[in-house]
C-alpha cells in the first residue's frame, strides 16, 4: 500500500490530540483511503510540555525547520496558531511544495490572499477544515457538497466560549460578568478573554466563510464585528419574556435590494426560540447554511477541543494523501477567487430589525418624544413594551423596531441617548428572523 | 476550460430540478471546480410528461440507451429509481467505463455489493449522495469528513413522510390515518403509501449508512424493521406528557456488550424533547451522528424533492468531473469493504429502553398480576403511570421499562397479552437516550 508521510508543527494540546486520533485509527483510515499515512517528525515547544496525549519521544523534534525541510514530508500539519511564526512555517512548508493542513484562522483571515498565492506558486495545496467549527465539516460541505449553490445566507454559532457564556447566563439568569469569570476558572475562556467575547475569533470563521461561499476573500477589516461584552442579564431577561434567546451570530448574506453585495457581519442577535439555532448550547457551533437550490441545512457538533479539531485535520490530511495517491496535488485549489467587483454592503446600510431597551424617567410624555425621533427618522415602531414591576428613578422601555437600516437606527439612537428623560446609553440587540 | 459531458436517464420531478439547478449555477460550478459540465442527452419516459421545469426538446430522447452508449457520454445520471429497469441502465453505463450517479436507496439497498463490483471491474465510479436525506451531504461527511472517525452510533430521521406525519399527529392531536390521508392529498405521502410509513425507505436508507460507517454491506434483510401504521394519538399525547416526542428512527449503532456487533434497525422511538431530533419536524430530515472523535454532531436539511436531491446529485457530479479532470477516474471506490467479520446483532439481543401501554380493567390487582410477570423475566419497572381521567371498561395502564433485552420483552408482553385483565394487544414503543 503507498504510503504518505506527515510532519506536524505542534504537539500540545491539539497536536497530541491529532497524533492520539491517528494512533487510534490510523489503520482504519488506511483501509477505507486505500493509501497508508505515517507521522516522521513531530515540532514540539518543549519535549515535557503538558500534552493530554503522550507522543513518542523518538518523533519528536524541538525545531520545526526539519518538520519543513524533511524531503520525506510530504503533509505538514500547522498548529502553533497566531499570525507571527506560524506564517512563516506555513510558507516555508509551501514554498517547498508540500501539502499543508492548517487549523489557524486567524492567520488565514489576515493573510488568505497571500497563502493562497504562495501555494498556487508551488503546485501545493493548502487545507483548512479545522478553521471553522472544530470537527463540523463546514468547509468541505460548502466547497463540495453544495458546490451547486449560491448561498443567500450563512448564520454561524461559531465561537464555544461566547455560546458556553451566553447559554449559562441564559439558563442561570446569571451577568456576564461572573459567568466570564468562571469560564475562565474552568478552561472555558481564555485569559485575556477578549479575542472570542470581542467577537474576533467569530469575525476569523465567518469571513472564510463568507469568502468561501461567494468567491472572493472578504476582508477582514469590511467585516462589522460587535462582542457580547454588553449583553445584561436584564436583556436576556426580556429577550426570554419576548419568546428570543441571544446568541453571537456569524452572518454571511447575499443583500439583493439597493445597491447589491455581501453582508459579512458578527453581532449578538435575538434568535426566535422555535428557531433550531436557539437550541444550541453550551460549546457547542452550529452553522445555518441557506443554499438556493438545497434550501435550509444546519450542521451542528462541537466548535473546538484537541478531539473535534483532530477530526478536522485527519480529515485534510486525507484529502492530501488522496491527492498525492492519485497524482494530483491539487484537485481544487484551496480557494477559488472567481467572484469580481463584489462589494462588502457597510453595516449602515444593511436593513434590520431591533430590540431597543432605555432607562427613561418614569413620567409623561417620554414614550411620545422617543417615538417622535424614530418617526422623523422613517423608523416604524412594531411593539413597546414597559415591562411592570421595576422601581426607582429609572424604569426600562423596550421597543421592537421593523427592518431599518443600521444608518438611521444609528443616528435615532444618538438622538434619544440626548434626551433629558434618557438616563442611560441604550441599548441596541438585532433581531433575526431567517426569512 | 476541460469538458465533462453528462447524460441523465430520467426527466421527471427529479431529472428537470437537476437540469434547473445545472442551467442556474452550472457556470458557478464551472466557475469553482475549473471544469465545464455539459448535458448532452436526457432520456425521459415522453416528451410531455409533466415536469416542473421546461427540458430543451433538443436535449431529450426516449431511449435510454442511447444516453448509455454515447461514446461522448462520461457521466450517466439515474434518476429512475426502484430495483427493475434502473439496475440494467446502471450496469449498462458501469459497464461501458462510464461513472455513474444515483439517487436510487431502493436498488443500493438490495443490490449494493453487485453494483459496486461492476464498477469495479470496469474501472469506473458508482455515486450516491442523494440516496440518503436528499440534500444533506451525509455520505460525503461519513466518507470524507469523518474518515477519521470510528461511528459508536447513527440515528437518523431519514424518512420525511413519516416525520410529516408524526409531526402534524403530535401538532394536532390527530389520528394516524386522518392525516395519512390528507398528506396523501397534499402529495406528502405516497399512494399506496407503504414503503414510506412501513418503514423500508428508511430501512434502505440506513443500510447504506450503516454500511458505509462500519465497512460492510448491511444486508437489508438483517434491518430489523418497523414503521409507524400503529403509533395512535394516545401514544403520543402520553409520551408528550412524559416529556417524549415520537419519531421514526432509523439506528445504526456498534454493540460492545456481550457478542459485538453492529445494530441496524428502524423503528419508532421516544426521544426526550430535550435532545435536538425532537425538534425535527415536517418533511425535515436529520442524522445524528456520534464519532470517537468528533463526538457528537448532528445535519439537517430536506430530506427529499426535486431541489434538494439536485443538490445532492450536482455534487456527486461535480466529484465525477474533478475525478475526469484529474486523469484518476476512481479516487475513492464508491464502497470500500474493509470490515471482515462483522455481524448484525438480532433485534433480540438487543439491549433497550420502553414504553408500553396496556389496556386493562380497572380493578385491584391488575398491576401486580403484570408486575409478576416482568419480575420473572428480571424486566426492572422504572415507572407506572395511571392517568386519570379514562372512563370505561379499560383503562390505559403505562410502564417505563429501563434496559431489558427485546427477546425477554418480547416473551413478556405476549404472556401478558393473554392475561384475561388485559384487554388489547399491549403496545410497545423503545425509549431512545442517546446515552
Amino acid at each position: 500500500m503507498q504510503q504518505v508521510n506527515l510532519g506536524m508543527i505542534g504537539g500540545g494540546t491539539v497536536g497530541s490530540g491529532v497524533f492520539h486520533a491517528w494512533q487510534k485509527n490510523g489503520g482504519l483510515m488506511a483501509a477505507r483511503l486505500g493509501v497508508k499515512l505515517a507521522f516522521r517528525n513531530i515540532a514540539v515547544k518543549a519535549f515535557d510540555e503538558p500534552r493530554p496525549y503522550p507522543i513518542a519521544r523518538s518523533l519528536m523534534t524541538t525545531d520545526w525547520q526539519e518538520v519543513v525541510n524533511d524531503p520525506q514530508i510530504q503533509v505538514v500539519i500547522e498548529l502553533v496558531g497566531g499570525c507571527g511564526i506560524a506564517r512563516t512555517m506555513i510558507l516555508a512548508a509551501l514554498e517547498k511544495g508540500k501539502t499543508v493542513v492548517t487549523a489557524n484562522k486567524a492567520l488565514l483571515s489576515a493573510h488568505g490572499p497571500d497563502l493562497f498565492a504562495a501555494a498556487a506558486k508551488s503546485g501545493a495545496n493548502l487545507y483548512y477544515e479545522a478553521s471553522v467549527c472544530g470537527g463540523i465539516p463546514i468547509i468541505k460541505s460548502l466547497r463540495e457538497g453544495f458546490v451547486a449553490n449560491q448561498f443567500p445566507a450563512i448564520y454561524g454559532i461559531v465561537n464555544g466560549t461566547c455560546n458556553y457564556i451566553l447559554s449559562r447566563m441564559k439558563a442561570e439568569g446569571a451577568d456576564f460578568a461572573a459567568v466570564l469569570a468562571d469560564a475562565q476558572k474552568q478552561g472555558y475562556a481564555e485569559t485575556p478573554p477578549d479575542l472570542d467575547i470581542d467577537g474576533f475569533d467569530a469575525q476569523h470563521k465567518i469571513g472564510i466563510l463568507a469568502s468561501l461561499a461567494h468567491g472572493f476573500w472578504v476582508d477582514h477589516d469590511k467585516i462589522h464585528t460587535e462582542g457580547i461584552r454588553d449583553i445584561s442579564k436584564l436583556d436576556m431577561e426580556f429577550a426570554a419574556k419576548l419568546g428570543y434567546t441571544i446568541k453571537l451570530l456569524g452572518i454571511a448574506k447575499q443583500i439583493s435590494g439597493g445597491k447589491p453585495g455581501i453582508q459579512a457581519s458578527v453581532y449578538p442577535t435575538l434568535i426566535p426560540n422555535a428557531h433550531v439555532l436557539a437550541s444550541v448550547n453550551g460549546v457547542f457551533n452550529a452553522c445555518f447554511v441557506r443554499g438556493d437550490i438545497v434550501g435550509d441545512t444546519l450542521f451542528y457538533g462541537r466548535g473546538a477541543g484537541k478531539d473535534a479539531t483532530a477530526s478536522a485535520v485527519l480529515s485534510d490530511v486525507a484529502d492530501a494523501a488522496l491527492d498525492l495517491k492519485n497524482g494530483a496535488k491539487v484537485r481544487v485549489p484551496p480557494f477559488v477567487a472567481h467572484a469580481k467587483n463584489v462589494r462588502v454592503v457597510p453595516m449602515d446600510e444593511i436593513v434590520s430589525r431591533y430590540y431597543v431597551r432605555f432607562s427613561v424617567v418614569d413620567k409623561p410624555g417620554v414614550l411620545a418624544k422617543i417615538a417622535a425621533v424614530f418617526a422623523a427618522a422613517k423608523i416604524g415602531i412594531s411593539s413597546v413594551i414597559q415591562p411592570e414591576g421595576h422601581e426607582g428613578e429609572s424604569v426600562p422601555l423596550i421597543f421592537m423596531i421593523h427592518d431599518a437600516p443600521n444608518a438611521a437606527m444609528r443616528r435615532s439612537l444618538a438622538k434619544i441617548a440626548k434626551l433629558s428623560v434618557v438616563k442611560a446609553r441604550p441599548v441596541m440587540i438585532r433581531v433575526e428572523s431567517f426569512e
